[in-house]
């Protein structure tokens, strides 16, 4: 399924589409940790992982439709129209310790809760796949404007998602504080997301 | 690290580069199925164990460096300047049963032998992290003038790859007869893995 978004919903050149749509560069300097974006801090403790040999997490490729592609005598293809396209499943994905890990990051200006809008219907049910199949499921929400990041797994998630009416839109930040991990932004990883993990893996008792 | 292909090397507008490199519309209409493409095969198989439930495999968005975009009014984004990236992992991943699954696949039109230079320092390096993070790790091969196919598992892949010499620069047919799992071309799924994989997980002895 192609979606063109409309007008200005995707301004910038990297990363996911599912970010990018809520980053704003003024935003993303009042961040801590030197300026960095959401997206940054997450792709930064990524690597910091990968390089110590911890876990195999990266995030995957901007999905485009391409259209149309020039090949200029004796250098580079160019293409010259291609459109976003909505990503069919989550942003990163890996391995650590024999665990498949699999997670959405998402970002909001909101101060009382997150809206559940945020998130497409395929990514939910990508989840609840992934999670059928054993996976480690989870979503990394940032509050910005709190400068608050919560690792809240899938499965609790989804019970929001499923049980979603026209009254409740949005998960309250008082339900993060009691069934999410809160974790705290650091220097080297940024996100120490494996950090919260190992108690999340023990807690839903997945085998090591 | 950002590579622009010299002219002519990124010809389709879907799928990996690595594979779409090799891939030639004449060629495809030779294979079985309907005149998939090796890469349509992959794809249509995911699609079968997914429907299935069987397991949660994607293939990874092409890497696009994207340059330019245009914003027209009421419209979509246009991306109006990109360039092919050459991916940094693998081609393929999810999980199967608790397993995390990553592998890349490659084809060759050669009859006796798989040229080495097909995969990349990077891919290579990716699947020896995966390897030790417990992942099962593996490459399809597709020779396709012969229209056969094989799972090899990445650890004897990174063991031609190690003892690589000016005078071994392919691993010969012969030794994927006697070392990898060749894979019948089928219906549904048209490239069975996963079938060969159960194989491939008992004989490793990772614990279900």
């Amino acid at each position: 399924m192609t979606i063109k978004y409309p007008n200005g919903r995707t301004p910038s050149n990297h990363g996911g589409n599912s970010l990018k749509k809520q980053v704003k560069p003024t935003l993303s300097h009042s961040h801590r940790n030197r300026g960095m974006s959401f997206e940054e801090m997450i792709n930064s403790s990524n690597l910091y992982y990968r390089e110590k040999g911890l876990a195999v997490i990266h995030k995957k490729p901007t999905p485009v439709q391409i259209v149309k592609v020039n090949y200029p005598n004796r250098s580079a293809a160019v293409i010259t129209e291609a459109y976003f396209k909505e990503a069919s499943t989550t942003d990163y994905n890996g391995i650590y310790q024999g665990h498949y890990l699999d997670f959405e990051a998402k970002e909001t200006k909101n101060k009382t809760s997150f809206p559940l809008n945020n998130f497409h219907h395929h990514q939910m049910e990508h989840m609840r796949h992934c999670l059928k199949q054993q996976g480690v499921i989870f979503v990394l929400i940032w509050f910005s404007s709190l400068k608050r990041c919560f690792m809240l797994p899938a499965d609790i998630l989804l019970d929001y998602w499923d049980s979603q009416s026209d009254q409740r839109k949005s998960i309250p930040l008082t339900d993060f504080e009691q069934k999410a991990e809160e974790l705290k932004i650091g220097i080297a990883p940024t996100i120490p997301y494996l950090e919260s993990l190992t108690t999340m893996i023990k807690g839903d008792s997945i085998n090591e």
